[in-house]
């Protein structure tokens, strides 16, 4: 059987690990041909191969990255993009397309289905924020990381009077910002789910510092916003760079807090190091878990179907179940944020 | 109300940030006093208590270690240890008590549930076999540590012919073999769960090297055991040897498999380091939910339970249906350690 | 004989394991009596003493910041300050005081000294400019923290065209930048010590990604500045913000970048989390070391010298040699980065 | 001009920048052409050559282990084994020989050299013992995981009455064992150049044990012996084992400690975990350093020379100076080991 494989949307740590899962359950135990295809769909629409031996999996377990590359590309957005896609899936007699990747690369894989191709997905998102699935690849890594520079500066901000602000990544989803703040102890989490008050902040750190503490961390999800009616006055301040940089909350939410308050604000942008480096012992076993569970499926002849993590088993979900939706923080766990500042 | 709060059996990474969660959120949200017992059982038993304000939980997120110390010690288990235990409760009027441990220490709280007092259990062990919990706290941690043990290994085995033995903890349950095997891409797992004909080891060894591979590292949980009718030859050779040392199984596989097949075999015994140093961002979240979990139940006025995470979900499980039961390693994941070897 | 204490400046990991030398050395071999100064040299103006045990620095070795605190203010640089700091010591019977800091609190600790107060200084600063040592309390630590950004942002580099740019901290030299730079393997390390061309940085870039490379990683020191007459056109968009955040060129660089050349361009801004967390085993050998030697010049009756290490021995330098010079990156280590970038 | 390449004796981290820095400075700035031997001396003996270019050195950087792979072999030590390694230079026209090794194969380097070969020797070890240079390749990375070892064993071991043995590697220097002592603030530090008194051990533990402390931690080099006329009397009982485990000092500690004192003694043997795994950013830049001098060196002409740190400067010294000669731990070191314990 030839079974294809890509890895869409942006980089999270653990893709390694679920495509030598494949290549190896797939090549050693159903003896399949498994076919790469380069840079996500956009590999797949140029018919940019790269045949999968176990030669090519060596090593890559502990690795970042994906070794197939991606890009931020689904051929349903282009013209011709799904059609191309087609014909080079029938031109390399592609029998299944194993597809890793988040919402985007999720969605495009049910409008190939769709299309009458047996696909099954592997979800990975940093963002956590796919729906059906307790976790995604990239998000253990993730929270760790984060939650290290969280640690790093609780211990440097102790012997100052100072607000420091820690920027992580989640657009729509507090996934991260709310998990590194309770696991390294952050006095506020600010998180797409609930838009903030900038004058409830500005009335908590004053207290905050009037009565005791020395300083307080901030932890701010890039998705994360102002209430309707709670302006940022000074924001206009930064009003053009507010476009330009990807650090904006962090650094406008700074500029917020030191013309409030008076406290001296650092901002630290984690950017893309959420992204990178070795995945944690959890990212690859979840992602093993995965691969496996994803070319036995493609063997069974399923199709149209997503791997999840549920509890301690994994399941298959039907695809359009999932794509399109949004898993956002639950009460309960934003309830702990909150209770443990 | 006045809540007692102790920690009992081997240390985990985590502990404190469950006891952090218990008394932030007990004080601080209910107006609770915490009344800690120092090295668990023995601490109630001997009336050693230990009052805990938010002043004494400050900075311990972090950390490994328990700042209640901890002891092996089961109040049932010695003479008149419960009748003890039972007065000392009595006359520090513990409303409720919340104790932090494995089989032991639940099964210890068991019984003084039965005898009338209040009590809320909280899962650790890096064994990770306690019952009803997809996980405990703890175990993220250990797992991650044989991880990263076995990755520094793997770049060393790779340029000689050898065998690379890492043994972990795990004495009932091969959890931590099971998965740091998956995470660390070892070539044989060997637990509790499945008892291992050493033949087949020497033939899969002695194959594999034929073949191609250059090196084989096998983890090995300090629970595993061979299988009926497959005698370790050699192992008569470090007899006595046998019974004085932890690193036994990891010794005995070394000088059976050195005399079989001839290749070089090296032994790592990873030991106590499993289970100190800084707890993982999943380890400290776990226990801060657990430990908001445990205090809100004991604010509720339910008993004899035992906090337990299901898929996303904190529940609160019967503690006699947990007590005295061993989770094993399911099948599927043996297969997925199996399949990716 | 009592022997005064104090952590100057800005935290760096090392300072606790330091203090403990001091502390176990003085008063176990020596049999002094050592008197912390609470925040610095404020903490002597104000006559703020915390007495030090072994007690109090019981498990303090892996830990970050400083169990003193500390402040970035200097006696000599207030009115009556310094009389203030000099009434303390003889109100305290202070015989000898050891200062561990940097530039500034070494410069503070001359003064005092010239007015006859034994003192031996301890050098700490992440920037590792202090004159005369070949390393400082801070560096090494500030140095992995940095390189292990950069490892993590490469594995996600490499799927995407893109330029990268981290911002590390360095005012008057670039010791942490270029240093993780070459670590790292960055492509390009901007550095105090040689005002850099933006056009040939825009050159350089275009170049390398027109002739193959999909991604390229900036480092750059926040005391980066272009060289005479050649200006940044662009940083008028960021003017004010220039003002007002401490990532300024990080920031102003990614701009002026993605102004020039079109490359998506991406900011991390490591901030504190260079100066906190566990600090690396060298820093802590090292920190260790001056501890002893400083108690010990302490001892001999020795004043007005700081601690330093040159090769494998740890020497002691007069504070007037030292104090005011800034040490800067040697054009040979410059040459290395260049090298392999 | 086509100069060899080789990498010898045991594995070390940070070998593969070693590599890295000869191939980017020698092809990019120098123009010549980097022939690679595989397996150390082996690989010039059997004539297996690699050509290494640009390509062959991508994202090596942060990887263990050694892209050439390494042996233990010395051409002088077997028949005819100089004779074919010079034979294999002239058919493979080396103009000159850069080895990257420890005591062996800088000493078969020398002998090389005293042929006629132009040789450049670069030194790696995690023993740290090659003399004349103040830091070796991957001694840093090796300290630091022991480092790491001993702080999470202290977070276990505080809880108990315990006896903590860490076995590190260092055969005729214990430099692993000092600093690793030092920076994990050990107890006990045994090492080679102070054979111990296992009776003075017996009664130091019990006295501070009696005392107050409820564990301590010993760290014990592979190659530290008990001095003459210090009999270890329980040591038969572990006879036979003694000739065929590699931890065997750990464990041989371990019996003696326990039927002497009584106390629960536990051993965690790192083993090879020490030669692994992701090399610190200190020998990344120092491999990286070694590395382009060791080129520049060739390309002027210089022969049978080591690279050297001595302070900030990278030197060279005349191999014959070097070769033979053991770096021992000095007396200052062991006293801060002392000092601190």
């Amino acid at each position: 059987m030839r079974v294809g494989l890509l890895t869409g949307g942006g980089d999270v740590p653990g893709l390694n690990a679920a495509i030598r899962a494949v290549v190896k359950r797939g090549e050693g135990e159903h003896g399949h041909s498994i076919i790469g295809f380069r840079n996500g769909w956009k590999g797949v629409v140029d018919g940019d191969v790269m045949p999968l031996t176990r030669r090519d999996i060596r090593n890559v377990l502990p690795t970042g990255g994906t070794l197939l590359g991606t890009a931020r590309y689904h051929p349903h957005a282009s013209d011709g993009g799904l059609d191309a896609a087609l014909a080079t899936l029938e031109a390399e007699r592609i029998e299944a397309l194993i597809c890793i990747g988040g919402d985007g690369t999720l969605n495009a894989a049910s409008k190939v289905a769709a299309a009458g191709v047996k696909v099954v997905g592997i979800p990975k998102t940093i963002d956590n924020d796919v729906w059906g699935t307790d976790a995604s690849i990239g998000f253990d890594t993730a929270v760790s990381i984060a939650t290290e520079a969280i640690d790093r500066i609780h211990t440097t901000a102790e012997s100052h009077n100072r607000v420091m602000i820690v920027e992580v990544m989640g657009r729509h989803a507090g996934w991260i910002a709310v998990t590194s703040g309770i696991a390294g102890g952050a006095e506020l989490v600010l998180a797409p789910e609930e838009p903030f008050d900038i004058g409830r902040i500005e009335r908590f750190l004053k207290h905050r510092h009037r009565a005791h503490a020395s300083f307080s961390i901030v932890v701010v999800a890039e998705g994360a916003v102002p209430a309707e009616g709670t302006p940022m006055h000074y924001e206009t301040q930064v009003g053009k760079f507010g476009e330009i940089v990807a650090g904006a909350i962090g650094e406008r939410l700074k500029v917020e807090i030191e013309q409030r308050t008076g406290f001296d604000t650092r901002v630290t942008v984690l950017g893309h190091t959420q992204r990178g480096g070795i995945p944690t012992a959890a990212d690859r076993i979840l992602a093993s878990r995965f691969g496996v569970a994803a070319i036995d499926a493609v063997t069974a002849g399923t199709s149209n179907v997503m791997t999840a993590i549920q509890g301690e088993q994994v399941v298959l979900l039907p695809l359009d179940e999932v794509a399109g939706k949004v898993k956002f923080v639950p009460q309960d766990l934003l309830t702990v944020a909150r209770a443990l500042a």
